[in-house]
């Protein structure tokens, strides 16, 4: 059985920067057409000189590949229009992040006074500059993501010309969140389509299956599985692959992410496969994106086909991504 | 401030054997005036032969210290009448664990069917040999305690003559069954007095509070703390303290269990001094326990003096306990 993809779509990727861009930046070229790059570097990438120098190191770090990085901004409440008019053409989203809620997000916002962050969701509506959110409150671990939706909602009726995109969704609350208002949309990692907090702590604890979000109920997934396996026309194919040097993954004090992106194509093929929804992933993993990104990535077809796959133990030497030695039934014949 | 402790007991405690038990032993004899040891060895203590002489190693890696060991016995169904009468003066409780629900419980029982229990329970509760049980079913992970309270009131109800104690428990649902049912009892661990969810895997992750039964919500440690706090007459402290060698807490895998033995009476004082319930302290880590189990340990007063103490990194360059590094604000004085 074999199935092709034309320009696949990661629309949250972590790509970070140096010797790890080296490493991960090629492996997602390789089968993706483009992905919206995030912005979490340290420092986060604020000014449009971080942007286009950071877009050409991964460009330069992605080996030529026919692959787009699709920039992101790091928000900022103080950013003026007039910045945000001249850096627009420079990228596809900004990114918002509570402060201090995962990876690199010391600098992100404190609280959602709508007073402080109208100017900049005003500008952003203005010059249609979709705002990627990472949606989490500082509560209990596994409240975070509902308690934050009162946020999202606030954040869309509020700004009702401004796509807002709820960034790796994990829970039933989020994907009913989706159709309440028209200017909501979100990404599903693949890891959240596979596991659930069990996976993570439910037996021996799994330090490269921990991320933020964490891994929620199993009624969250099989929510998760409803919105992504019939393509939900709002929901996108968002690996928030992450990786970290496996020193730090498998240490005490081990951060959070997941790295998925080598492997996401074939593993969303198995999901959708073994659920018998396989004509619906073209939608999943790119069509969704492109409507609702209005973007034209460069022309790439991938064929998969099913026939087991084995997952490398670690790349480089350094990361360790999800499935690491295990086989999945769907591999990749060709992209390009 | 100086505090008096009179017989402090832990009804919960893992010694394990060999070198472990060389190591960690000690550490309890010198401050607790005995233990209820539990079985779970591999093989797991199962025979008259098995108990006398697991005791005879942990009197020994104790070093003459006046120290108790109250002995128990792994539950099996298959144990007849005869062979319980014979066993019954070497130990004060069997323990019950379902297959395959924590560190080497491969052998424990599956399923809950009483006409396969009766007879033990039946010849358990003419004995007076009270039912310790690791009260979690197979579920998700953070379900599996309030899943498994059906259960025992299932055994509550159909063996109204056995004391059964609820062990390391963990939830509000637990707390609230133990009125329910005249023989219900309870442990409380260190650990889950101080921790939930979000100090295992909320911020970075942290093998070393990584525990089964898992650490819960907020709201459940509230319950748990009210019962401890209040000396509740139906619960005792168990520390459940699980030394596993350093490299194995620290490896992806990491096995589940706290090492909390050495530092538990420091960090039990300073907990129910910060809740201002000193005066019930003595209550929950010794009298009500002797009350239900009708135990007379050998005498020992521990003094402990609100003073900072450090806890150590690390004991015997092999097991980390917990707050390790850190802090606490009361120290032992003296024991004997």
């Amino acid at each position: 059985m074999v199935v092709s993809l034309n320009e696949p779509l990661d629309m949250h990727l972590h790509l970070r920067d140096g010797q790890m861009l080296d490493i991960v930046a090629p492996l997602s070229a390789e089968t993706f057409s483009g992905a919206l790059v995030m912005p979490n570097l340290v420092p986060p990438v604020t000014t449009k000189e971080a942007v286009v120098s950071y877009r050409q190191r991964v460009l330069k770090a992605g080996k030529n590949r026919a692959f787009t990085p699709y920039m992101s901004l790091f928000f900022r409440s103080d950013y003026t229009f007039e910045f945000l008019e001249s850096v627009k053409d420079e990228i596809l989203a900004i990114k918002l992040y509570p402060a201090g809620i995962t990876t690199n997000s010391e600098g992100g916002v404190s609280g959602f006074d709508l007073l402080e962050l109208a100017p900049v969701l005003n500008a952003m509506s203005e010059l249609e500059i979709p705002l990627c959110v990472h949606g989490e409150t500082g509560g209990f671990v596994m409240d975070r993501e509902a308690e934050f939706i009162p946020v999202y909602e606030k954040l869309a009726r509020n700004f009702p010309d401004l796509k807002i995109v709820m960034e790796h969704i994990t829970t039933k609350d989020a994907v009913e969140a989706l159709d309440r208002f028209e200017n909501l949309y979100a990404t599903i990692t693949l890891h959240h389509l596979y596991i659930t907090l069990d996976d993570v702590a439910g037996g021996l604890l799994q330090p490269h299956l921990f991320c933020k979000p964490i891994a929620k109920r199993p009624e969250d997934r099989a929510a998760l599985l409803g919105a992504a396996l019939s393509a939900h026309p709002k929901v996108m194919f968002g690996s928030d692959s992450a990786p970290h040097p496996r020193e730090a993954k498998e240490a005490p004090g081990c951060a959070a992410g997941v790295f998925t992106a080598p492997i996401a194509l074939q593993a969303l093929a198995q999901l959708f496969d073994r659920h018998g929804a396989m004509e619906k992933l073209q939608r999943f993993v790119s069509d969704n994106a492109k409507r609702i990104y209005g973007i034209e990535p460069p022309a790439k077809e991938v064929i998969l086909e099913k026939s087991p796959y084995l997952v490398p133990e670690i790349y480089e030497g350094s990361v360790v991504p999800m499935f690491a030695g295990q086989s999945i039934e769907w591999r990749v014949v060709s992209a390009g």
